[in-house]
């Protein structure tokens, strides 16, 4: 097995439509995670795909002994929508590489990544006959709907999934070739609201001041969430947040500028943020309340003079540890209830939700991934907490009762999320490189 | 001719999806203009359809004398767009007769009421050999989009359109059996701004704190158009606004009570307006600042935990006597630049606008109007103004020198603009009486 076969392989796996929002593709997460049930028996390990209310999830495991070290890999093999299609310059399930880089939905998040760790392993099997380590794979279809139904399997299957630390590629790194640890994630609580008024669309001169209209109340509420100074004005939402500690403001501050990182990355006219806080904290150390869609009346060219009857927002809150999401969730629909007006209805649906993550960066477990990590890149890794949320890695902590060493690969501009996803075969490599290290580094723990 | 013929010829024309605000439904434009052109022609008149930089314009006429009033009877065959869809309950162009009742889009807006004057001129040619008065037909198809190019028609036709006085029934009847004699109407001016932030949709987690997120930004433009007192709050919108005389306010509330009947008509949980005025004044009387719609992000099932690249808000004023649709739209544009933070661009297209109107509800013209309409309906007429808004009849007033009589026969839950659009057939019927005797009743004024 050689780089080649692995890329094939990896083309394969990002071929499957596995958008895990939309029920539509059922069928097609169903298909890839068969599909790397059988790479993974095929490649010396015992795999196998077991159904859950949701997505399955597939296991698989080498055989263990009781004299070495159990290390639990989780990836996550559903993906993001594609929508906006239009501004894809390539298909998003059709893997196409330009200048060493790959192009295809889920490439960085989070195929490319896990399957650089079976890479690594498969290559160690075929090389040592063995790994160094016990270890499991454990690969769930529902990352990107926050794992409604994985914790529900942690507990179930707990005996089976016992380890001593688990390792996760799906962060990212603050630079190409800047080897980076993550010992922290942000939480997130989602939900959406749906404001109603008249029974139908009206004509906006026939009734228009005369009742409310659901698309400015909609507004109205979302412009309420914030502040002038960009602090959230949900009553009690900062309540529980832990502070940011000095060594972690110090650390970040030493890192490339994160004002202009931010502006470059995302192409901005100018940042907006939370007043005291730099680029960096506000990223990934504060929470926020975003609207990630919002709609209502005409949608076409042109105008339609109509009073809407509903308008709906979209909304999300990513935490900081302290937070609890349940709490989060509450306190918001008590906002937004209390701030609708009674000329209009409110419907609220919650969505999914995870608690926020912390580990000590500095335990044995963080020393030895922060060396591999050298190791892979021949360079100093740099300590970070990320904005993003991985829910699950809370519950490995709550029911697994282990921490989870985040060795990510992402690069800033890989359009995580967004049309043209990509990752740099040179991250894919470095990532199967990183998986033979680090089971050694960790094999080597007293 | 019969009834039953008009009825049928009635649904011929609701057939023609003519849609303006669509480009896609030039082509049924076209043909709606063309089969009435022959329809005009076919009772005695001599009509013509006259190609615009738009849709056309169709006119027709009988043969002029000097010794005769001239009267010109405006109408537009273009409609509103349908969606949504499927909230209809019968297809919008297959017009379908319920409990007395035509459902279809353009049933009351306004093909029904302008055809129910084109039958009341075929049954008195056919029956008297002539009209009356001197008449011209005056239909257009971009009624619904602002009439761009009606006003420069009027002024290179202004000799052939020279008449005494207008009549259009377009209006609305405050309740069934009610006649309804309506004085002024709104104006409007319309804009959609767009605000664009990131270059592509971000990942929310990575990015969201230390960036503006547009459908944010869009919310809040939006809530920053009305106080807490539901006055609209841009600078100086209020400084040209003629208050209304005491005796509107009188009459007005003197009619059934405006708050039921916008209760009910929208189904609405509770009202909500400008502060000091009651459901008629704000509805006929004062100006309103409304979103129609507004977009960004993602708008399908589940989430996507993005901040999008850009959100959009349509927005229209609607405007009373005094207001300069010109300087409205140029106060608006300065308030919400103003309001836009530097973290997101804003682009700001105009759209349609019109001035309002009023006229001397007890003019010799007005009080034909009304006796028509009395004997018509048999009840005495009620004198209104209307919120929606009719552009061209400023135009009339501005190009021709002449007033129009509004005498609509649409009723308060006809769905103008809205699913399940409709018209009574008695209304229909009610219309050719009236076109009969209000040519007569302006025919016997000194």
């Amino acid at each position: 097995m050689n780089a080649i076969t692995h890329l094939d392989e990896l083309f394969t796996l990002l071929a499957f439509p596995s958008i895990s929002t939309d029920r539509e593709y059922k069928v097609d997460l169903d298909h890839c995670a068969e599909w790397l049930t059988e790479k993974l028996n095929s490649i010396g390990l015992t795999a196998e795909k077991h159904p859950t209310p949701g997505h399955p999830v597939v296991i698989a495991r080498n055989e263990h002994r009781t004299d070495r070290k159990t290390v639990l890999i989780y990836g996550h093999y559903d993906v993001q929508p594609v929508d906006p299609l239009e501004l894809w310059n390539t298909p998003p399930f059709e893997p196409t590489v330009k200048d060493g880089v790959i192009y295809a939905r889920g490439s960085t998040d989070n195929k490319g990544q896990h399957f650089a760790h079976i890479c690594g392993v498969a290559d160690t099997i075929k090389e040592d006959g063995d790994l160094p380590v016990n270890l499991i794979f454990l690969l769930e279809g529902e990352e990107e709907i926050g794992s409604p139904h994985l914790e529900a399997f942690l507990k179930e299957h707990a005996d089976e999934l016992k380890c001593d630390v688990i390792v996760v590629s799906d962060t990212g790194m603050v630079a190409p070739g800047v080897p980076t640890f993550t010992y922290g994630l942000r939480g997130i609580a989602c939900l959406e609201f749906i404001i109603k008024g008249p029974a139908i669309d009206l004509h906006s001169g026939i009734y228009g001041g005369a009742v409310a209209n659901p698309a400015t109340i909609a507004a109205e509420l979302v412009a309420g969430l914030h502040d002038e100074n960009q602090h959230i004005a949900i009553e009690g939402f900062y309540d529980d947040v832990l502070p940011l500690e000095s060594w972690e403001r110090e650390q970040w501050a030493a890192l490339p500028d994160g004002d202009a990182a931010t502006l470059k990355e995302t192409a901005v006219p100018g940042l907006l943020g939370e007043q005291g806080y730099t680029s960096l904290e506000r990223r990934w150390g504060r929470p926020t309340a975003e609207v990630n869609g919002i709609g209502g009346g005409y949608q076409g060219e042109g105008s339609k003079t109509i009073i809407p009857s509903e308008a709906f927002a979209k909304l999300s809150f990513r935490l900081v540890p302290g937070q609890s999401p349940a709490k989060i969730l509450q306190l918001a629909e008590a906002h937004l209830r209390k701030h609708c007006p009674e000329s209009v209805t409110i419907e609220i649906h919650a969505g999914h939700a995870g608690n926020a993550y912390v580990m000590d960066a500095h335990s044995d477990f963080g020393k030895a991934a922060q060396s591999a990590l050298q190791k892979t890149f021949d360079a100093d890794p740099v300590l970070i907490r990320e904005g993003g949320s991985i829910p699950i890695i809370d519950s490995f902590k709550q029911v697994l009762g282990v921490d989870t060493l985040m060795c990510g690969l992402a690069l800033p501009d890989c359009q995580a999320h967004a049309p043209n996803e990509n990752f740099p075969i040179a991250n894919f490599e470095a990532g199967i490189r990183l998986n033979r290290l680090l089971l050694q580094e960790l094999a080597d723990l007293a």
